[in-house]
């Protein structure tokens, strides 16, 4: 036992400098005065650079050491994930570590600098840099398919492309026709949510819904960004950015709601286990199905816009004045084909992000060059939606991800609407009140639902583990499937299929 | 030079390090949420270890081993300075290291709730423990006279006891009849900057003054704090607090004008020496020497009300209706005993710094006990000043240096002010035209000339080797006596003594 005492203790400290290193990129994203780029690339490369030299110094030796009869199952569980992930992390050298950490913060500001300028043009020779940084590291990884595999990995441990290509045909061959079905319909009226609320109202509204929602925050806080997202710089200190556009009350509400619910993901997690596998959140395609189901799945359901429809109204009374909840529940669940990934609806969502998958992987494979991706990425849209980026902002510039290094991460985000509908359907049976509950704001059993079913675990299962484990069963995109189709249905008033 | 090179880089590290610690400090002071203390107290913590670490196992054996022969006058001064800091860092074991840093940032904190509570009484316990380790530490330096002693080293190297006593002696024998010679005057009217300024109105004339008067926002910020301060993240990267007051416009004008000469400061230490000795910021009577010039010395001469006149007219046009740049000039000038010294006028602001030093000495020194300050406080005060606090938050609990361990640091304070006062002196002789920058708003010489004679030295000098070196004379307390007693002979119109 006291080797893993000792584990644990070195674990936190790790999670220390880690805390302390996201406190660094939140604050780069938020406060930051734009002069100070290089030195927290510096800072944030030593820090990489002491972690990775902790772990490989003092960590990694005791892990063999540990005698497994002595511990319980999830003591067990911790170990083993710690193994698997030191291993991995120490596949890269201490030096590079450091260096792509930097890379990163450069990358990531330059981006800024080019989306403001809406130029791909200057984003290119930092981008190019990140790319091969990413491909070096799927080289130290090892790979047998695909380098993107080994990066696909460090997002969802264990995804293979044999599980992501068969996941992305039976979602576009059941959305598809759906969007197909759409087509001549009668648009749904959205207009009214263009009314210009002021930035402050806006904010005292995010702030209100935080609060009734269940965000903590006296363990949290939100600020705001152009690109919004979510970081912990501790377990109780979990931090949220959303975003305001003044003619579009949408950005701002499922912005709050989508980063709301990565920050419970974050608070839920077992402090407890600080620096261990079991209190860190788990694959990135469950954190995406926290932060979808908030943002979706509840958030644009027909009992939630009961309830969030007369606040809405407390900010925005002429834009609702003759309005009713069902009028909100039809306008939010619009669907429209647009350039904007994260104010995508939720059909149209995934072509952007099967767009997103398509060019990191042919990137990483060598098969797409970073300066040909605005043509790649025009035409693809013009022939799945019928539409265009109005600008390069609006274009492959709208996503923060590339610059910093989280290359083979989109998956992840159909992942997590896959995973988010399966859990919102196994809820609903589970919790037989829940539409009256979300009909009043009563929030507290579905905390506690997500709490016991998925946050508690932490990343002791990977996502497909935890599937079969608490669900019962392996992802299935047809809760999905059905889910979307159930309520499109409604809204858009279909013949039943 | 090979050494050299490398404990160049070791200290850049160790820099980044302090600077990553230094974030996380501001942070807990201005956004952090209240929940996140415990953690935030580790985070800092595993820092300060990490730090400490490095300094013995890594800076500490090279420092022996480099040929000094080889290194030009300022690697000399460097290394010097490197090896003084390094042996004495070490004195203090590992463990108590990261103790010390834990308990600093809970008893911030228990101060901060304390101080909300008006409360002494919920302050001890915490203030005990943080005396209770700043004697252990005095203990590991080691003192042949006082442990306040070994302490004050830490803040200003190198001053004594024995040169402290007799220059508050001085001060006083000077400003006490000064004081007394305004008894019976006519007071000054200052009440027309008491009109209430809104918060948006005073903070953008705050962010106006940091941007007219040089201050760089590109690497540097500003945000409120209920206790102004600076600190740095990095070079490029100075992050300032300021407060404002509806109904005392003084509050903020003064506490951003003093804590933007700290952030000048630092801002001028040259970026090239990151991490090496002559990149930091000398003794902290010098960093005061900045923030009080600016505040006072500049800030409240004749020529400067000329151009703050205007300016400030913007932003409170009924108030300064009918007002000439004299009244405003008398008003900021004005001579009030009060309870706060960070409000207090230039003359009785030395009796608060004097109460501070007696208490933290007999704190350190074993003659007085933690819950015994109230008393000890109010007589003092009234003896001296003819006042008392309002209230505990008015007295004792009134500012942060004793929750964050900064014990053995108020005299520098007052010597700050003294030397402020012989570099304006000389200042005002090498630039005939000063007074005429002044009115005009034209500070570019004033910035050249510290940068020169102060900023760029760093700390290869103590204060004490830099005045003799560059002012080519030890600090004298007569030039603050002849500067403050000539401005209140003519504020008061009194007769010329």
């Amino acid at each position: 036992m006291e080797a893993f005492e000792t584990i644990k203790k070195i674990s936190a400290q790790l999670k220390d400098l880690s805390g302390a290193a996201s406190l660094l990129g939140w604050d780069q994203e938020v406060y930051m005065p734009a002069g100070a780029i290089e030195r927290r690339a510096t800072q944030l490369g030593t820090l990489a650079a002491l972690r990775h030299r902790i772990l490989a110094e003092e960590l990694a030796p005791l892990l063999p050491r540990v005698e497994t009869a002595s511990l319980n199952e999830k003591e067990r569980l911790n170990l083993a994930q710690l193994r698997l992930q030191t291993q991995k992390a120490l596949k890269l050298p201490a030096a590079f570590v450091q260096a792509q950490a930097e890379l990163a913060a450069r990358t990531q500001y330059a981006w800024e600098q080019a989306k403001k300028q809406a130029s791909w043009q200057a984003f290119c020779p930092a981008l190019e840099q990140m790319v091969d940084s990413k491909h070096r590291e799927a080289e130290y990884y090892g790979y047998t398919n695909s380098p993107y595999e080994a990066l696909m990995d460090s997002y969802e441990p264990g995804l293979t492309l044999a599980e992501v290509d068969p996941i992305f045909e039976q979602l576009l061959a059941g959305l598809v026709p759906l969007l197909k079905s759409l087509q001549g319909q009668p648009q749904v009226p959205d207009a009214f949510l263009a009314t210009p609320v002021g930035k402050d109202a806006q904010w005292a509204l995010s702030m209100r819904l935080l609060a009734e929602m269940g965000f903590d925050l006296q363990h949290g806080r939100q600020d705001l960004s152009t690109h919004p997202f979510t970081t912990s710089a501790g377990p109780e200190d979990v931090r949220l950015t959303t975003l305001i556009v003044e003619r579009d009350m949408q950005a701002m509400l499922y912005s709050t709601l989508h980063e709301m619910g990565h920050g419970l993901y974050e608070q839920g997690l077992p402090a407890h286990a600080y620096g261990l596998p079991e209190g860190e959140a788990s694959s990135l395609s469950l954190h995406e199905s926290q932060s979808r189901l908030w943002e979706n799945n509840i958030g644009r359901s027909q009992a939630f816009c009961q309830w969030l429809f007369p606040l809405l109204a407390e900010y925005m009374p002429h834009a609702l004045a003759g309005k009713t909840p069902e009028d909100l529940y039809r306008a939010v669940n619009k669907v429209q084909p647009g350039p904007i990934r994260i104010q995508a609806d939720e059909l149209t969502y995934h072509t952007h992000i099967l767009l997103r998958y398509q060019v990191e992987r042919q990137l990483i494979e060598g098969r797409l060059a970073v300066r040909d991706i605005p043509d790649y990425w025009s035409a693809f849209l013009l022939q799945h939606l019928g539409i265009q980026p109005t600008t390069e902002a609006d274009g492959p510039l709208q996503d923060i991800h590339w610059a910093i290094g989280a290359i083979g991460y989109f998956p992840t985000y159909t992942l997590g609407s896959l995973y988010a509908a399966q859990q919102y359907a196994h809820m609903a049976q589970q919790l037989p009140e829940l539409q009256a509950q979300l009909r009043t704001g009563h929030f507290a059993p579905i905390h506690a639902w997500l709490r016991q079913r998925v946050h508690q675990y932490g990343s002791l299962y990977s996502a497909r583990e935890w599937s079969l484990q608490v669900l019962g069963e392996p992802l299935d995109p047809r809760y999905f499937l059905r889910y979307l189709s159930d309520k499109l249905v409604q809204v858009y008033a279909l013949p039943i299929a």
